[in-house]
């Protein structure tokens, strides 16, 4: 991709394969108004993971509504193979039906699309369509974002000779789809039932008009015919006639709403519907879009203002929209419940995902993270035992078997083996993987996803979940100094440090795996990537991660005047130190797994560093002067320059034994380089970036990818897990 | 079919194709456990108007949980081929699992099916699987069913030499499947959110015991795993093992709850949600069990014990079943507001169904006609004019055009026509066809089908349904004695007999359309019909619907003590009187239209006599002297014996001129037919009607019927609309 053009006011233009989906959505709503993959269905999106399945059709015809010429849309629906510019008649089956076909799309090379920070905009020689994200301000404690999304529909006819009528509708493929007028403002809308809709109004040079509404099983047929509406269509829409000389913008809001209790487990209804009622309440509040729409035309100034190239814009702006797509701000009894569900997978508040996410929510709204933590500490943590090896390491030697896990990477695992071989000592606190699924919480002190007497996916994740808590809590601290909060959880954060210490033996990190895990073993969260980063156990990544978890408690410790224990957190992370350099081969690189007998001793992982980011994120001073820091640059500089950890389309490779990638840590790994590491900002690595930029946008918009918005694991360069995903929210990074 | 044959207690055992579904529902709840029909998903639907998406694992494996044989399941899940007894390997994907499938299907010999009035019973060598209707006893005003459907599975291993383990889960395919523990009787379930789910225990010769809980993608690969639950989960069930010598039995509650308002238009919610606040509260609510099967039993007992013949068993028992999922209970502000939806179409309350229903509902529950009688003149009642053609009849002939509606006979129709051609006069009541759709209740005064302008499907039904209001008043004033609501209600019943007479002309009936058609004309319940059955004016059917209606009215007003509008009412019965004979042509016959012009002139249709049913059910004198039920005992008996009017596999056709028949109209046509016309009781009809009712049953049983429970629109007896459908209910006459 080459460099982004940009236009004097708003988002750049485009210059990839502009046929992917993206979503569109405020922050807390678990709601996407999706589209963009030509020929698929999309639309409005309510608590999946996935685009819904609708067939939208935003066009314009020439002529009045009742005129025969074709009505020509974007091509958002099935059966729109705008490849071939193809003519898709959806009054095939109805025999005498007129001839010419009622409806056609756009081709491909008659569309441009332009995307940026908050708007992604369709123009066309006869149309200008523009969806809108909400500004990203901060949110309080106390309210909630109205919501919604925007969009419009504009049509320059300066300088036309004849009427156009604009039209946008949907075909919601839903029972209970009717038309509304919202209460306050009186706009004409449509819904499905209670839950999703859309209300519209007509902007011009006078004051704002009504658009005509349609309600038919097919959005052309409608307009053309005497009864444009029928309370048993499928396809409600609005349609507006631009005479010679004018422009007119159709604005439509697009809304949701749930009432009542959304959850089980914990019963949580939406904060947003403490104040709005329903679904013509939230409409009605859209109307504010004028607003609004200026502060996305500034969010679109501010990430092409940033610096970044537009590769990397582009992949700040898909990563915004898929995570606050996934988003949900609940309330129970009351007080805020902050969610990010796991994209397509639908868990809640997946832990080893937050910590990823804290970055950018530091910056945003900090009270979300400490929400998280609270959380987590009252519902989701739990106190184990650790199994320790009853003989001594290294007789014991661990047995290797190919895994089959569907959809995993191939790779080799150890074996399950019994608890009789293994004596249990203390433990100590740690927290589950993930709070539920698609809106069910699991009882309390489990995850959805664990299960014990596994060594790979699904699989316990107690020593990196307890870092991850230890982590976030460290950047929380650290960037807001709430002191309060920290001698409130100073016990818990204290427990931490005994639960690392207990877990890592002489080494330091994570030497025994959880009782939780029974006959099994601890995984990480690059479950489905190979031995290189699927077991805990002596694994190069939990090490560093370890080391970072250890300063980050030393920081809080100290903060809270526990100086004594602070010391202890400071002399673990030397401990963990000493055994990475102890581990250091004759080229510089690292083992992935410390155990030469494991097959992942061979493999080479660039989230070896990953761990840095989190001092670098606290500003720690150690980082100037670790031996660690230099060992691991050298390590990444090395998998780098050799090829070893890149991909033939320049996309970078975690681990260089499998074909497996997650976009959300490249990102970080990549900030890591180049503000950590310093590596990338100059000389082969940085062209190497550059080059890496383009092939992740590829990754994100083309093939497979193209229809599940922004993902996540991707198997070289093909969105095949962790699609439509909120993750990659840690590119955001990059614009600090 | 054959005779049925039964056992000592419980339902017989049927004949025919046993892979039909059915569906199973408590009253009011708009929700349904549907099985039956092999290979196809089905399960537990909610507010839909079809067979939900659920696959079925109802079963058994010789020995414990853990044992390397296959479950056997009874074939109700997709890629069950009973018919070849194939074996469905639901791990075929992937690589390297247990060789022998996990998973077999009975095949269609291996099974027998009992399907009684309360009972629909699966039987194999080594189970029985069983599901109980509610008993249909009266419900209150105050109060409403527990919304829960019985399940049992039942293994008999006093002659086996090994254990057994029993099986019930379901795949349900929807996000947000869990497990729970009901409040009260701290019994293992499984639900899909708050919405749908079931709960269960074992019943053995001790004290109830709890069954297992499976909870993985596959049931069969969760009974052998180490953890047989997983959050993650889309097949959630039971499973209990069984020793050689025992008996057990899984008793299984199937229930839903939605919680607040349910629908939009008029706000909403479930009447059962003011006792039950939850899901779980519900299916606690069903440990009932015991008491509801016993009386399941007596419902068996009732309906076989009837007198009807082993077909005409069947379709009541089927009938019925269909329309209990139709049904609707909800509450609005406190007062409960009564809903029959319109099978798979889902319209609220349709009018013309409500008309056939009346006889059932009358016997059941006769609050709920009285509250579908207010909530029409309250919200779905209007005044309109009628139109009146400027020139004198005969000059100004009607066009007739062929008409393509979708899905609909081929026929001929009559054209729109400038509302110039009109003159405008007084009207006066009439009814909306509906009340909305889908759970959105339509504006006042409007339902959600008609449209104007047309003068096919979505035209106005505005005469048909003054006609229907009248006879379920009537029908209502005659059984229940109400007289205080004959009082309220005689403005509204006298403006009825002025409505009537303004449409009515010389002829006294259906002359003039409504002014709401605008340019198209009225049309009637036969909306898919052909031209015998689709226009109002001067249609035998609506004279004779008509002639019934100045009865009805009459009926109440003299109750009323007006006398001089209840002469008035009379005399317009007469009037109609005379205008049909005036039509009987040589042969006896009647023509389905009395317009010598109109394609339907040379139609000949049974529902001329559908009308008789009213009076009938009031149990009117007049019947016995009224000349015109000696023309229409004498049309009818030419058209049976004629065969003009009966199918080749001796169904009953309703219009010598259509392949469409609709079964809930011949249900109502046999029964006037054997009690008001003296006509099947004996001689050639009564061999008629025997053998039109074997073809009846192959109808709903057969072919594409299969999948769609209980249906009313047979094209050449395949199910082809108004599938899924309550109306058949109006069987339920045969048992009087």
């Amino acid at each position: 991709m080459a460099k982004a053009t940009r236009s004097p006011k708003g988002p750049p233009e485009f210059r990839g394969n502009i046929s992917f989906n993206a979503q569109h959505s405020p922050l807390g709503a678990f709601f996407s108004f999706t589209c963009g993959q030509f020929g698929s269905r999309s639309g409005l999106g309510l608590q999946i993971g996935k685009p819904a399945d609708q067939d939208l059709f935003i066009g314009v015809k020439e002529g009045d509504r009742f005129a025969e010429s074709p009505l020509k849309c974007l091509p958002f629906f099935q059966g729109a193979n705008a490849d071939e510019a193809a003519r898709y008649d959806v009054e095939g089956q109805s025999a005498g039906a007129v001839k010419q076909p009622g409806l056609v799309a756009y081709a491909r090379e008659e569309i441009k699309r332009f995307f940026g920070y908050a708007t992604d905009r369709w123009t066309t020689r006869e149309l200008e369509f523009s969806i809108y994200t909400q500004p990203l301000e901060s949110v309080e404690q106390s309210t909630a974002p109205v919501p919604v999304v925007y969009a419009e529909l504009k049509i320059d006819n300066r300088k036309a000779k004849k009427v156009r009528t604009g039209v946008f509708a949907i075909r919601t493929n839903a029972p209970g789809t009717r038309l509304l007028r919202t209460p306050r403002f009186d706009l004409p809308g449509f819904a499905v039932g209670r839950s999703i809709g859309a209300a519209a109004w007509v902007q011009g040079e006078g004051p704002d008009e009504e658009p005509g509404v349609i309600f038919r099983w097919d959005a052309d047929v409608a307009l053309r015919d005497v009864n444009p509406t029928h309370l048993l269509g499928s396809t409600p829409g609005f349609y507006f006639e631009v005479q010679p000389g004018e422009v007119k913008t159709l604005r439509i809001v697009l809304g949701c709403h749930v009432a009542g209790s959304a959850t089980t487990g914990i019963e949580a209804g939406y904060r947003y519907a403490r104040q709005l009622g329903s679904l013509e309440d939230v409409l009605d509040a859209g109307r504010q879009f004028d607003d609004d729409n200026a502060k996305a035309r500034l969010a679109d100034d501010e990430l092409s203002t940033s610096g970044l190239n537009a590769d990397q814009q582009f992949l700040v702006a898909h990563a915004t929209r898929s995570y606050l797509g996934s988003t949900q701000l609940l309330d129970v009894g009351g007080d805020p419940y902050w969610i990010v569900n796991e994209g397509e997978y639908c868990m809640i508040n997946t832990l080893d995902l937050s910590v990823d996410h804290v970055f950018w929510e530091l910056k945003q709204n900090p009270w979300v993270v400490k929400n998280l933590l609270d959380n987590f500490v009252r519902h989701y943590s739990y106190v184990d035992q650790v199994k320790v090896p009853k003989k001594k390491r290294g007789e014991a030697k661990a047995k290797f078997a190919a895994s089959d896990d569907s959809m995993n990477a191939p790779r080799v695992l150890g074996e399950t083996r019994p608890m009789s071989e293994f004596e249990l000592r203390p433990g100590g606190i740690s927290f589950c993987h993930d709070q539920g699924v698609n809106n069910q919480f699991s009882p309390r002190g489990d995850s959805s996803y664990e299960l014990p007497n596994l060594v790979g996916c699904f699989s316990y994740m107690t020593a990196e979940q307890l870092c991850n808590w230890s982590l976030m809590a460290a950047c929380y601290v650290a960037r807001t100094d709430d002191t309060i909060w920290l001698m409130q959880n100073l016990p818990t954060i204290d427990a931490c440090l005994r639960s690392m210490i207990n877990r890592g033996g002489d080494a330091g990190f994570c030497q025994y795996d959880s009782s939780r895990c029974q006959t099994g073993s601890e995984i990480t969260t690059y479950d489905s990537l190979d031995h290189s980063l699927a077991q805990t156990r002596n694994n190069v990544y939990m090490a560093t991660k370890s080391w970072a978890t250890y300063l980050g408690l030393k920081l809080m410790l100290e903060k809270a005047g526990r100086a004594d224990r602070a010391k202890v957190a400071g002399d673990m992370a030397m401990t963990v130190e000493a055994t990475v350099l102890k581990h250091v081969q004759p080229d510089g690189t690292l083992p992935a797994v410390f155990e030469k007998d494991n097959p992942g001793y061979h493999s080479k992982i660039l989230p070896a560093c990953e761990g840095l980011i989190y001092p670098w994120f606290w500003k720690d001073p150690i980082l100037k002067r670790s031996r660690l820091v230099k060992v691991l640059r050298k390590h990444t500089q090395v998998l780098l320059e050799s090829g070893t950890n890149v991909f033939e389309d320049g996309g970078i490779k975690l681990s260089s034994t499998s074909n497996n990638s997650w976009m959300s840590k490249i990102a970080i790994f990549m900030h890591v380089c180049r503000r950590v590491l310093d590596l990338g900002n100059s000389g082969k690595v940085r062209e190497l970036f550059k080059r890496a930029d383009a092939a992740h946008v590829r990754w994100q918009t083309e093939g497979e990818s193209a229809y599940w918005a922004c993902s996540d694991q991707m198997v070289s360069g093909v969105a095949k897990g962790s699609k439509y995903y909120p993750r990659i929210i840690t590119s955001a990074l990059w614009l600090d």
